[in-house]
């Protein structure tokens, strides 16, 4: 196995070792996704270093996109670095990047693909985690982004440090550190052709929208963003937690495919549980992704009861009779038929 | 009294009615706080037109701050259009702005300023409620300004509709809708210099900032981020709520101004009311404002416990032993002295 080089220690080499080794996992196999880029560059070298001390294996994983001229020879510079480092196994993976999922644009399909090649990586590999090289700017763009989407605190919660096999050891350091890092070591990073491209978002995101926020509204906004995302993280794991513990004892089946949830426990909830319940039960009963317009409809037959008719919703229909919301699939409420109380039909 | 003017019915009209309606009390007399811009002058006559259908008292107080040339005439005015429209009483108050806050900028001094005229004029009046003219734009430039300033969910909460005697009817509402309403009833807005200055942020936020982030990231960006203070509202009440029920079982008095609290309590509860409980252990018991870093570290001698000394937090002093995180005011626990179990001292 080659050594990997040792480069004299900057405060930006520092940074990034610190922030992996407080990051790795006590043993095993590890292996870093690696694009090629500054980011996952250093986080490949800082982890090389790292493993090594700490006594694990440390690999990387590249998937090539396939959608650039060239990539397979990007992707073959990024392997080379990866054993010049140290790494090993590297794998390189190929994918397809699929045109059905063209709905939520080019960014999320590329995201899908590589996801999925990195669950084979670990699988054939047997890695216990994949190490992603999101900082603290990509944290920021996410936030934006979502800010953008306005699906509510979710959309804001930005990425986790630890996300099942998923973890991003750099995600409290600013993205000019990795390149710092990259250049005190002497590794040169892929410069991604896509990453100047404004017909992406979170291109238009990075080099237009943050750098305006900072100017205007003082510098800090990046951190001041990532810190919101931590904060509403915890704030919604917390209350997700909470509701699905109210919403496993929802819903009596009443064996014709409707359920009856008591009103009188949605009304001793308050009102951030009441409607996450409300959501998680249409959810695991009915397969229905409730938006929240039709989560507050649902939630005024509890709170604002001024003997509504019933309501009609996508993939689902609900009725307040006796003191009970009378769930239902779409339409009138089957008569035989096998039994939706456990149903995953999505609408 | 004078009839309000019966303008033609337009959707703007229609709009500002409907909100106002929603939010009207069930009776007695409401004053609108009218600075003669269109957001509360739209509000001013739509107040006038449904309190006189719901059979309530609706007058107005107009604040003269003082700040810029002309501001009594200005007032005048705006006394006079809603002596015009019906309102009544009116009151005009002219406020000193201190200059003891402008730690806090001018925005805050006037507001602060503002405020405490409204109180004067709810005790002088007997009125119930005051309405404000903030319209969605403002909510979305709250949200982004609480953004900058990064200090979590609470700074993206925005503005409540309803928060004690303060009404905002107009929230859901684009500010263009007031703006149209004007034009459609023939009344003349005033048009506040101070929101074309650019050394307010907020100015800079309405005009640079919310253009571009909706030139950038698609339109609808504002209802986004009213939408996203909403539900933190409501999440932040839902888990502030569920955190003072735990901080209030905390903490025994050790009579010498040390409080001792349970770790297993504290273990017990999921991160994010953890965290509140002992923020607002320590607000309570210690008048001390924990930030987050700090809250964090309290919450590790709980949570990621390897033997950590004492934690010498401003204003705070916090050491696990036996089980039991002992809280006591800054240096060493007083041996005599008053008690500090209930004292209000800030650091």
């Amino acid at each position: 196995m080659q050594q990997p080089p040792r480069p004299r220690l900057t405060p930006a080499i520092n940074d990034v070792r610190r922030m992996v080794r407080d990051a790795l996992p006590a043993g095993g196999l590890v292996l870093v996704g690696l694009s090629g880029g500054a980011d996952s560059l250093a986080l490949a070298a800082g982890c090389a270093f790292e493993a090594g001390k700490a006594g694990i294996r440390a690999g990387a994983v590249i998937v090539d996109h396939a959608l650039q001229a060239g990539s397979a020879d990007v992707a073959a510079t990024a392997a080379g670095q990866a054993a010049m480092l140290g790494l090993a196994p590297v794998l390189v993976l190929r994918v397809t990047v699929g045109h059905e999922a063209a709905g939520d644009g080019p960014e999320a399909a590329a995201r899908t693909a590589r996801y999925a090649a990195f669950d084979t990586a670990l699988a054939e590999t047997g890695a216990s985690h994949i190490l992603l090289g999101h900082t603290l700017d990509d944290q920021a763009e996410t936030v934006l982004l979502g800010l953008a989407r306005g699906s509510g605190p979710t959309s804001l919660q930005g990425m986790a440090t630890a996300s099942g096999p998923y973890l991003r050891p750099l995600l409290g350091l600013r993205r000019s550190v990795t390149r710092q890092f990259c250049a005190d070591a002497g590794l040169a990073p892929w410069q991604d052709p896509h990453n100047l491209e404004p017909r992406f978002t979170r291109v238009r995101v990075r080099e237009t929208v943050l750098p305006l926020l900072e100017r205007e509204l003082g510098p800090g906004v990046a951190e001041a963003l990532a810190r919101t995302a931590e904060q509403l993280r915890e704030d919604s794991a917390t209350l997700d937690a909470l509701a699905r513990g109210i919403s496993n004892e929802l819903g009596e089946p009443a064996g014709d495919g409707t359920h009856r949830v008591s009103v009188a426990v949605l009304a001793a909830s308050p009102p951030a549980l009441r409607q996450r319940s409300i959501r998680f039960f249409a959810e695991r009963e009915y397969g229905v992704s409730l938006g929240r317009v039709h989560t507050l409809a649902v939630a005024r037959l509890v709170t604002d009861w001024h003997g509504q008719k019933a309501l009609d919703l996508p993939g689902i229909r609900v009725v307040r009779q006796d003191g009970w919301l009378i769930f239902s699939g779409p339409g009138p409420a089957p008569s035989k038929g096998p039994s939706r109380s456990h149903g995953t039909t999505r609408h």
